[in-house]
């Protein structure tokens, strides 16, 4: 297969990678792996099919290599590996105040445009971040993701020796919970599922599941009473909502990573009131936090590995998708976009 | 009347004025006026009971005359003007994080301690600022509910030229205002009740009834598509929650500032992710907003006497309460608490 289009709800289907010669500023890459995100599994879902071109290729945590460079591109070179930033941005609108990443006209590539679950692939050259020589192109998958996590750290303004909750502890809930390892800070994942929570805690987490558990008292006895200085809430469950206005202490943050959304959630507005606590709402990233997701990447001890559950070829993402719905315990699926013998 | 008692949901009791000699570190001070807050209005309604120790003196919106000062007592001298600050602060709590304002030993005058709506009121002397020479006893029972603003708006970080709403043009919404006019923001106010619409509007305030208007058509209007940079709920209201997130911009804030008791409100969480917008709960003031109040009250041009809606005598408490009741248009009502011969 070269590459896997989004058909329509609950069906994806075989089709050709065009390689499309880079335009003066783009650049054509051989990609490597693409990482399933939640996301794509909503477009899977259907919800999303206002957005998305059908049939559409999609998938945006991508690594690869530069195949072609076009016109004026002097930051990557071909055979380079790199990391895609997905992110493509019109012009500059007045009302962004410099933050193009929500602005009023980004297109997200992988569903506002052609995605990376394809052979090969032509994108703006400054969504390319160089990867360096230690960190492997299937680890480079995990870049994308790890910038969710790096903007998620930096929105909360996560200082050494806080007391952060984690209230969900998928893929990006773990990576949130790696990132604030590196700023020392003192984790606690809150997650209701047994398996990730065995999981987390063999991955040395301090882990509570809050189906088993009181959250608060067990929260206040990790704190000493101290409570909870920074949470993220990522489960984007009513009871995540609950519990994260309950944890936080005086002037307390709350990180919005989840997307609740559907119906509203209800908000215990006293407790803002009351102990000035702050929500702060987050999205995508920005260049720097790409930046800093390599650096960790490359200098940490994440273990991609063992966050990975399921390596596969493009030919089976039909399989993957499906297995994706039945297995709430997974975490990081990765598509191999090229053959074999390219990735070796 | 020497002193106002309250005694139960509805009613307030005639009572002595104790002259209670200022221990250490302690000032007596002859009260001159004290403005009645929506907490009063609480209290007189008895939700407040648990918190307040029948009959008690309530009050807490104060000027006054330093008559008597204890040992050790340097920064005021007998005969000054003062405005109060009616927070008692217990030993700094570990968990504080350096915001006493919201500590956990937070005791507040008027609430949990003897108010001003009497004759004599013993205080710690930390709680006094002095007033200027130019600011009116009258004008100087503003300084408590206009930190309230100054704090409000410092929460909000607000900068000039920025576009602000304000929601709910109350005493305190209005005080809001004219510190965001004092910022050279862009001020517009939301208010449903015609008479406040009127008022504000002969102030010289943009302001629109969401009752009789699309808000948010007409914010766009006004702002040519740019929207809210600022908004502070200060009406309490579901549909002010609602309005909130409607009306902000990417990256947005928002500021908490009414007292949303009892049921939780239903939030759009969805754009706190999307716009990256935050909600900031703000509560009180501190030390320094009280210093910028009272610059404000002394320099600028708010015009207090038309945001005063009736001046009482002590004696006549019982029937401003009423009033307050049935008169959703009132802005601040005063109550004298010394003879008038004194306050000329």
């Amino acid at each position: 297969m070269e590459a896997a289009y989004y058909k329509e709800k609950g069906k994806f289907i075989s089709g050709e990678s065009k390689e499309l010669k880079p335009k003066k500023g783009e650049v054509r890459l051989d990609v490597a792996y693409c990482g399933v995100c939640g996301t794509d599994v909503h477009i899977y879902h259907g919800t999303m099919d206002k957005r998305v071109d059908m049939p559409q290729v999609i998938g945006h945590e991508a690594s690869a290599v530069v195949a072609e460079i076009g016109e004026g591109v002097t930051h990557v070179k071909v055979g380079d590996k790199v990391a895609v930033r997905p992110l493509k941005f019109g012009e500059p609108h007045k009302f962004d105040k410099g933050f193009p990443h929500v602005g009023k006209n980004l297109k997200f590539i992988g569903i506002d445009a052609p995605g990376a679950f394809q052979k090969s692939w032509t994108v703006p050259a400054y969504t390319l971040h160089q990867l360096p020589e230690k960190l492997s192109l299937q680890h480079g998958a995990f870049i994308e993701p790890l910038s969710v996590a790096c903007h998620d750290v930096k929105i909360g303004r996560v200082k050494k020796g806080e007391n952060c909750l984690v209230i969900g502890g998928g893929p990006i809930g773990t990576l949130i919970s790696y990132v604030l390892k590196e700023k020392d800070a003192n984790v606690i994942i809150s997650e209701v599922n047994e398996k990730r929570v065995n999981m987390l805690s063999e991955l040395g987490f301090t882990v509570i599941n809050p189906a088993k558990e009181n959250l608060v008292e067990r929260i206040s006895e990790l704190t000493e009473g101290g409570m909870i200085d920074c949470a993220f809430e990522v489960s984007g469950s009513a009871a995540g909502v609950e519990a994260m206005t309950e944890v936080v202490n005086v002037r307390g943050r709350i990180v919005m990573v989840a997307i609740h959304g559907g119906e509203k959630r209800k908000v215990d507005l006293f407790k803002f009131f009351w102990s000035e606590i702050e929500l702060l709402g987050a999205r995508l990233y920005e260049e720097e936090d790409y930046d800093e997701a390599i650096r960790i990447a490359a200098s940490s001890n994440i273990p991609f590995d063992k966050l990975t559950t399921k390596i596969s070829k493009l030919e089976d993402i039909q399989d993957v998708f499906e297995e994706i719905d039945t297995n709430p315990a997974g975490m990081k699926y990765l598509i191999k976009c090229q053959p074999e013998e390219r990735l070796a």
